[in-house]
């Protein structure tokens, strides 16, 4: 099998060490824009071979597209070029319904829409680590509207590398993505710039436990990324903001009015969501 | 050496655990209103005696209080009548203004005021563990008060459990613990809450990667601790919530503005705090 990965970083970085741990004679071709990027990639040996262009990937099985989700965008009508009736081309973007919109329709039935619930706070080649993927959740949209070939091959590789797959719609994908992580980045930036903005920033921080190191990981990704997620999911994630602005204000107006009893029910709602996660 | 520990949960438990990897020939005797936890403290060999109330610790060489922050200032009367000269009084909680101003200058000599930056969102014996107090951060307040025997000894002990001291005037550690600890559990229970009141909370949960885990950790805390803790750090907390409010309405009004440049350097700025972390 040839796969093609463009993105080098840690999310194409790491499928490429997952598939290969899981299938002989896989040959893997990466594009990256970042130089460094393809030279770390090759020197980690997650790809065998760099190529320059999108046109270079006509030859492969499976094409994963695994760059910030505005250049997916971008890529996907130059894709129209090097499709071919097997090919199957699956990107990795976590908002959903965008990207499904502007897929041109004759390279649809190769295009499987997918999003890895999975990553860390770090990025590029050498963020890449072998088990990201293994026993996270990866939601397949709009299946409906991919050829049973692709459809059949993303299920087994995913399901290969240990991965729970869950279906849905790219709209309800996106409102869901929207309140279990696109809106905890927002927090956590927030709460990152609200300490940072202190006088003694540097003396909080020397204290910082546990619970605010958990917080604050992912007010370190990268900007670049998440630019292009919270435009794109725009409606939902400010939808989803409003929501958690009701809940922390309901907090706020409990603890001004010494409402410590109903403070406490609230705090114990709150606990409920570990029966569930 | 003998010691008392008042509260045999997380944080009296595994308190017990360090100080009896360190010291020699310690031996520790036991407190907890709950029957349940004296049980256990005694089963996973936390501690060697419990004692049925807190006049029976008139002989130990330390006394810990491990209990939540309103408990601690409910014990304090008491300790009078057990108080000598060597003894030293070391209180666990996680606000110290209020608790400084509720010990009895009869015991005054005799009390450190002390907040290690550290715990879980367990809690109870069971959820003791070696390792909790090692390489963390705690606080030592308004030491200028405490007697020469006792200072000496608090310092001597945290260090050698290995954690990394800090001083601060118990203002001053209220305000900073409102940042790094108590407004982000208030972001944590209301993350928590705004996800269970989607109608398809489930769904969504079931879709949780590393990132939403790790925010919403610390929203399954008890709310008997945590109650008690915005209660005693009501104006500060209030005044760490509205920050974080400013830079979440900043990000908010970015997206809705479509200021992507902008909310871009706002992100940026978020990432500078692992510079200081």
């Amino acid at each position: 099998m040839t796969i093609g990965i463009i993105g080098l970083g840690l999310m194409g970085g790491s499928l490429s060490m997952s598939i290969r741990d899981i299938y002989e004679d896989v040959t893997v071709l990466g594009l990256d824009h970042n130089e460094k990027h393809c030279i770390e990639a090759l020197e980690y040996g997650l790809v065998d071979r760099i190529v320059e262009k999108v046109d270079d990937f006509f030859s492969v099985d499976v094409l994963f597209l695994a760059v910030p989700v505005d250049g997916i965008i971008s890529i996907l009508p130059l894709l129209k070029d090097i499709v071919n009736t097997d090919m199957t081309i699956i990107d990795l973007g976590s908002t959903k319904e965008k990207i499904v919109n502007c897929v041109p329709s004759v390279i649809r039935k190769n295009f499987i829409p997918a999003h890895p619930m999975t990553g860390t706070e770090k990025f590029g080649p050498s963020a890449a680590i072998p088990d990201l993927y293994k026993g996270k959740a990866i939601v397949l949209c709009n299946l409906a509207d991919s050829g049973k070939l692709q459809k059949d091959l993303a299920k087994q590789l995913f399901s290969n590398i240990g991965m729970k797959i869950f279906y849905m719609d790219a709209q309800e994908h996106d409102r869901h993505a929207a309140y279990i992580s696109h809106m905890p980045h927002a927090l956590s930036y927030a709460l990152a710039n609200s300490v940072m903005d202190q006088e003694k920033a540097k003396a909080i921080v020397a204290l910082a436990g546990g619970g605010f190191r958990d917080m604050s990981r992912i007010a370190k990704s990268s900007p670049n990324m998440w630019e292009d997620i919270f435009r794109q999911n725009k409606t939902n994630l400010l939808e989803a903001i409003t929501s958690f602005t009701h809940e922390l204000n309901k907090c706020k107006t409990l603890i001004e009015d010494e409402e410590w009893t109903k403070l406490h029910e609230w705090m114990g709602e709150a606990n409920e969501l570990h029966d569930i996660l």
